[in-house]
């Protein structure tokens, strides 16, 4: 970190910032230009809000960061790019990794016939929700237990390993013992008590982006996750808020090149929670892929008409059929495959 | 809510609409026009997701909601504005209410003089954070239970009420125990789950916006602690996220009027996170109380620039000493007073 | 239009609120439903603001606007596609066109260096800065008259059509006389007389998306351009605004398909000015290509490093040249081709 | 401006920076740190992109900007605060000024009688359209020269100044000839040759906030209008563009207090186009004063709901009348006073 002194500063107004950075345990170094006089911290990690301290001392013109907040999850600490297995199924490999299945896990039927309709398309995870995070206390939530084991029901039938949304740490055990995957949602993205006690169950977590986050604070939940020595982490981009009202959200497909330059970490794309609107999921699919994605997370139904949640973004079992072969092609042009079938 | 059918919609397409409706327990009611066939959805709650899962039908144009998403939050249901007792102190009335304290505490020593200061200068609450969220899992996260202890010392001291977050449902008991009024914090306004819990407890709750939020989603959040049966909910403004970079956040201080037009609950602003400056705490904080607020939540400190969190955006025991009185200036202007002060 | 009338409206509000209506030369349709009355508006062209206006009538709860805004630029009334030739070269048709150049012309060897660089590489038009916009005063301005000759050299040379922006209507006749395509840059895409001036000029106009524009606003500005009796639009997605600090701007890419579902007219993505940063505009082109756009306008300068402007985000020739077979492959692979290399 | 070196930065890159910023005629001065080499930059005016420039350099690891990219704006410049007089009304002064009036002028009657009912309860200046911009190309667009003849009868009548927009260079001789303020619309903002055209003819300027301009990019855009050599700039906060759906744009009160302390230049607030409808306009209008504007811009039309534009967020006569003593109370209490009547 670098603090640049005022053209004007007093020797006591440097003084008093090195007096401030000793009084937390680091090193400041002085260099004196012609105009004005620099200090630089030394020390790590340095306090993520140490520049908002040190900006308000008097004399001092601007504070600068050098060094990202996080760590685990930059290249520094980690120069390889990181795979995970699930179940046989590699994420952030060669491959691009399909997830497909219901937004809500909603009968046995249900979860059962579009799990196998997405592996007969392609697909090599199943998603579905069984605790629900909904923004009215009135609507659907969720079938809970009864939905986990719906899941592992037609994980069963099918070998698709599961992923599923965790809400709150007193259901971590139950989802937990379910689960392949613990997925948290954008409303929860920076919930850190939440994402620490996931982690420490140590089974991969896939972190949603949150509504407004920045890439940078994407990164330090996913640091949140790291520390506590769970290092199988997966991002997914779902769109951010902004004011365009012809899409759910809108998704930052730079987001991908840019995690990939930050990060080790896999970085997925949810297409269907970005549009909003199935007509919008396939354009959105390529292009994630063609940015570079590792994967797609797509909401299927069977009928999507009667979902009893997120219907309008799902796609039915015969539009996922039909889009799977163009992600494939597209997969190839930019140098990526899609896996093998799952066999049983 | 209305359904819009398009202008060559079939009746089979109307059918099916209607049919969608009925499935889902609530009535049709046709209306057709030289134009356009219109459907009326009329039921009781309306699912919130209704819109989009109707907007998808074939022949369907558009889908309008004409009630609000919130009922307990609206007037309709509470037509007298809802005023909060705590410890004598009433919210929501006459007199603005305002609440000071250091983010985060830190000592005996920081609490207790910060709550004798603030308590001389007019205010009749004490906020401080004893479990603190952040950004980064390298930084300070408050001191617990301790913190829980001191405030309730300064407390003692002081007659102030006090006021604290809490983030996780797994805390709330403890919490409970010691604070006079739970804060959820911006980060956890959609934390559904948590919301739930806290209401369970039967203390009032102040519910600061999200980062991102639109006043409707908040009036939302705060139906999920209406709906546990807990009407004793206050809002605070906090800032939005927008491009500008001068401030932390935005403060929307229009939400003041809109949500008063909406709800009947009382709505605070917090200049301070808003801000992230102390030099524009004071614009802020007498623009918010002009703009109609019940209250402020201002962030002090003996000693801002070593505070272990947040220092940039607290005001010194004097600086809010100055306030004090240009705030009581304000509301006076506006037809509202600043209460009395408090007697141990 | 449709307006909702409050549960419990008078007959004089409602006849209140046709009244209004047919002041302004429209038709009311009265629908008399269980619980509500709701009156249809019915003429054309809507006032765009009746919305508005109609909203604040005593009595009126909601107002529903079911047309589009814009008329022209919509499929009502263009069903087919539009396709622009352009000194033979196709826009909007099967093959995606690529559109390259410096963002301002600096001289005439870097011009015609760069022209016949991208050419080679297999673009099919040259974009360059004769008259550029500036956040700053203190900026460089571009050559000016100067410019635009230089670019016809670099036509002359190459056989490449030229595009290059327009910004105050002074100058339409001068840079009419010589451009192929008009840009209006994403900070004039609200000027509305320079849009209507532009237009009367008779050449095709590329319209860049402005920073915190709605699609639908951005077809209304084209709607200015249209209005004017001149159908060759082309519009440019180049990032929005929002709270994303890594790039400068957020690539929009679900404005692709959005547009092409309201609007015949063909649609381009600038993944230069969206990404701000060279290192990521390969991956924002291939998105935008995936997405299905009509093509890429994309920055490249002979040395990048010694640009006059915007030098961060142009690629060298070699990055260039190293991108265009990866375009190539993508638009194959959602079946597009990409022309036949230009003969002079 | 300072260039940060990464950690290994070599000497060759270090080098290379260099000889970049002295090719810009600027001097570069060397501190070398433990850790870090530090380039300082020096020299003025910077070229405002030069961060971007330096950015992209091998081994460069961050650059900042330590000096503000506006200068005559600055307080550096011109440390004292700007008034300026405009027929005997001083803006920018102890007083605070109030500037109301109709959207567009629409008749003689209207504005006139507008005219006469704001100064009879207290307003100083005169507001009225004769040129609009709409977003559509099939809306009401102002009474062009017959607009601003009625303006001037309106003076005649009552002595309070005019100020109305111009959108085009090609009308600032017409608009110059009758109005005493140029108002530069939010959709010009950035329309930088305008703003140097109307900065030549040498009248004030009054310069609205773009949609989402930072207030560093509005000082910038006064920047353009003070280089000319006309130094009487007035700025006016109209909200921006955020995510709530409540109000037509986002109030950014905090930007009279940021704006004041980076610039002398007078701010205002227009309550009405943040607003959107005219409930709120007491409330913003209110809370503008009490954070320090130094004057507010308010919309008023005999008869709001049959205006030709932003009928829903004008105030009538009696809402203005009723709400001008409590502006004068709120500015009392925070300091300032409202001027003396206007005679004729």
């Amino acid at each position: 970190m670098i603090v640049v002194m005022e053209r004007g500063a007093t020797s006591a107004q440097v003084e008093d910032v090195v007096a401030r950075i000793k009084l937390l345990g680091l090193a400041a170094h002085l260099s004196q230009g012609e105009e004005r006089t620099i200090v630089g911290v030394v020390g790590s990690p340095l306090p993520p809000t140490l520049d908002g301290e040190l900006e308000i001392h008097a004399g001092v013109e601007q504070v600068v960061r050098v060094t990202k907040k996080f760590k685990l999850a930059g290249w520094d600490f980690h120069p390889r790019k990181t795979t995970i297995t699930v179940r046989g199924v590699e994420i952030g490999g060669d491959a691009v990794t399909i997830i497909a299945g219901p937004c809500s896990v909603e009968s046995e039927e249900q979860t059962v016939s579009t799990a196998r309709a997405v592996k007969a398309a392609g697909a090599t995870m199943l998603r579905g929700g069984a605790y629900k995070p909904r923004t009215s206390p009135y609507e659907f939530r969720g079938l809970g237990r009864r939905g986990l084991e719906i899941l592992v029901l037609a994980r069963e039938e099918t070998g698709l390993p599961i992923i599923t949304e965790v809400m709150t740490p007193a259901d971590i055990e139950e989802v937990g013992e379910f689960a392949d995957v613990f997925q948290i949602g954008a409303r929860n993205a920076q919930n850190y008590l939440l994402l620490e006690e996931v982690a420490k169950f140590g089974k991969p977590v896939m972190l949603k982006r949150g509504l407004s986050m920045q890439t940078e604070e994407w990164l330090l939940a996913a640091e949140y996750v790291m520390a506590q020595g769970n290092p199988e982490v997966i991002l997914c981009e779902r769109g951010v808020r902004t004011f365009e009202a012809a899409t759910r959200n809108t998704l930052d497909v730079s987001s991908v090149p840019v995690v990939q330059k930050l990060s080790h970490l896999p970085v997925f794309v949810d297409p269907s929670h970005a549009a909003g609107k199935r007509d919008y999921v396939p354009a959105l699919s390529l292009a994630g892929i063609a940015a570079g994605a590792d994967g797609l997370m797509i909401e299927v139904h069977p009928s999507p008409d009667h979902a009893r949640s997120d219907g309008a973004q799902s796609l039915t079992f015969a539009q996922f059929a039909e889009l799977m072969p163009r992600i494939g092609a597209v997969a190839a042009a930019v140098g990526r495959s899609v896996p093998a079938p799952i066999a049983v």
